[in-house]
């Protein structure tokens, strides 16, 4: 086998876009009872699903939920000095728990919405283990903390980017849209870094409160990722570092392993809907890595955390909400779904000018 | 019967707002498993429902939506040089067709939101009348060309006004959520003028393109409603003209039925979620005529018509989405519906975090 064969699975190509059904859907969105662009952006997303599902009239039917849990060194309060989380770090475990006992906000959502909802472990600090329906594979109980040294190896990086492809690998062929969510105390400040170290703005510009911090809190954090960029800056051996490398040095699992399993998705052909500041990191992570995972994807809503804002932009991303949401979990896609469901039922269910005999502009 | 006895219908009192259920709805949801405010506006939903529900754990489950149509002396080509709108003043009949055989935007979506939807005639050009079920209760066939004449009289202002009531008065106590929806070729230019004369803002900043104007179109409107707003300036008798003088003089059948529609539902205790730019200013009049309808209205979207922010911004609203939509119809409120039912799923399913034992900050 020659060096050319081998291709990693996520650099492999993502599914085909129907150019031919943008331009169909398009057309049907024109002849619809309606002056042309009065539905707004729900028209642009009804014509979105359509090329990614090459039917004229798509569907929001099969919607699968999976939220990835994962520990963070820096929020380790036995081992830094001050939290970078308004939580303690044994929140992530409690709430893993409380997901799959239905009384988080994700688990209220899935039902609400009729979606699949799967829960995994990728590294929680819990040592224990967790009973089914949590999916139980951590890769490490915890990340390094990345002010001091590397979140994790380069192996654990892989295994928690698999972890993410196998979850959508589980899934139906029929599902229509994916969306990652994330459970983690002090995954605001990995996602911070990360987004810094790929260039999206500085850090002292995407730094924000994540779960509430004051600002004297917002200070130390920002500290903290200045502390762990610059540890990665002088420990790199070539200026051209690769997105899993960063992901290695600054990542959480469970941020990896939504990269993982946004990039599968769009090899699979599955629309992703993507959440709020930690997932568009994770976003970022991905498209950088496979560049055609970005056509998959649709965005929910542009959430409080102030440098959101910033890696929606560098995404070219148009979310749908902005309601000040900035809880995770993927709680602000699953809210933003209904939207998707509209989209779909305005353009396949209204009369054409003709049908309806309304005379036209 | 002295003077004081005799009070107007539109002058009675609203029902009360339960202050005692704001105070438990917060207190809910500051004990549920998610950072404080972390829900963003979805919890202001979630409290402002149980308020005017009275309940600790409001629904949204029986929603009624009312589309006026009406036409407009303005947009009448046979006696204006130039349109006001993109599209012939015969659409207005044509779309109240395709509202009841449900090929309209508002059809499909009262359907997908599983909502009643009833279709009334304010006042359409159309002389044969419409079959049902139609609400077929023209005030006129159409409205005088504000530029030059009235849009109605006082007496035919009145019966617009009794014809929104009569729709609420027509509902089940159990209503939870009203939409009230509008169609009337040309009604942006009498919408306008009336945001104008409340004193919102000037003419030039409130008009926009509505279903599609060029800017020459948009030129030629603001002319045509400083025309009519000059008019009505000169014949006042004196500086306090009221509310439905002003309605009479630039309204439109449709918006005046709306503005009863909003007042009734506010004295019934039915929680009014108001659509685009037409129905905003409808909720100015309403709410000008009788203070208290403004604590029974959500607003559901901001829309592309430009002049909306300024109207959301005078009834100190913040709505829920912004997605560019601009079609009128109560659509984007029916879109807007869902988000009402995800924070109330929210609100009352969610976990305490005593239930789920989870640590608080």
């Amino acid at each position: 086998m020659t060096k050319d064969t081998i291709i990693e699975w996520y650099l492999e190509p993502c599914a085909e876009i129907s150019a031919e059904l943008t331009e169909q859907a398009q057309q049907r969105q024109a002849q619809l009872t309606k002056p042309p662009g009065s539905l707004g952006q729900l028209e642009q997303i009804a014509i979105d699903l359509a090329s990614m599902q090459a039917k004229i009239k798509p569907t929001v039917d099969r919607v699968e939920i999976a939220v990835f849990a994962g520990d963070h060194g820096i929020a380790d309060h036995g081992i830094t000095e001050k939290a970078v989380s308004a939580f303690p770090q044994v929140v992530t475990t409690e709430m893993v728990k409380n997901f799959v006992r239905g009384g988080a906000a994700i688990s209220v959502m899935a039902k609400h919405i009729d979606a699949g909802l799967t829960v995994i472990n990728a590294g929680t600090i819990n040592q224990q283990g967790f009973e089914a329906p949590v999916v139980d594979k951590p890769v490490a109980f915890g990340t390094g903390n990345i002010a001091i040294q590397p979140a994790m190896t380069a192996l654990q990086c892989l295994q928690a980017l698999s972890l993410g492809k196998d979850i959508i690998d589980g899934y139906n062929d029929a599902t229509d849209v994916v969306i990652g969510g994330e459970m983690g105390i002090g995954n605001t400040t990995s996602a911070t870094a990360l987004a810094t170290a790929f260039d999206v703005s500085t850090a002292p510009k995407l730094v924000g409160p994540g779960t509430g911090l004051d600002s004297s809190g917002v200070s130390h954090k920002l500290k903290m990722i200045e502390q762990a960029l610059n540890r990665v800056s002088e420990s790199r051996v070539s200026d051209d570092r690769s997105e899993l490398e960063l992901l290695s040095e600054l990542g959480g699992f469970e941020i990896v392993a939504l990269t993982g399993f946004y990039i599968r998705a769009a090899q699979r052909g599955m629309t992703i809907l993507v959440d709020g500041f930690i997932s568009s990191v994770a976003a970022v992570a991905a498209c950088r890595i496979n560049s055609n995972v970005r056509a998959w994807m649709l965005f929910s809503h542009n959430s409080a955390e102030p440098g959101h804002q910033l890696v929606l932009e560098s995404l070219n991303a148009r979310p749908l909400l902005s309601l000040q949401m900035r809880l995770g979990e993927g709680s602000g896609a699953a809210v933003a779904l209904g939207l998707l469901r509209a989209a779909c039922a305005l353009h396949n269910q209204m009369a054409t000018f003709q049908e309806a005999g309304v005379s036209d502009a």
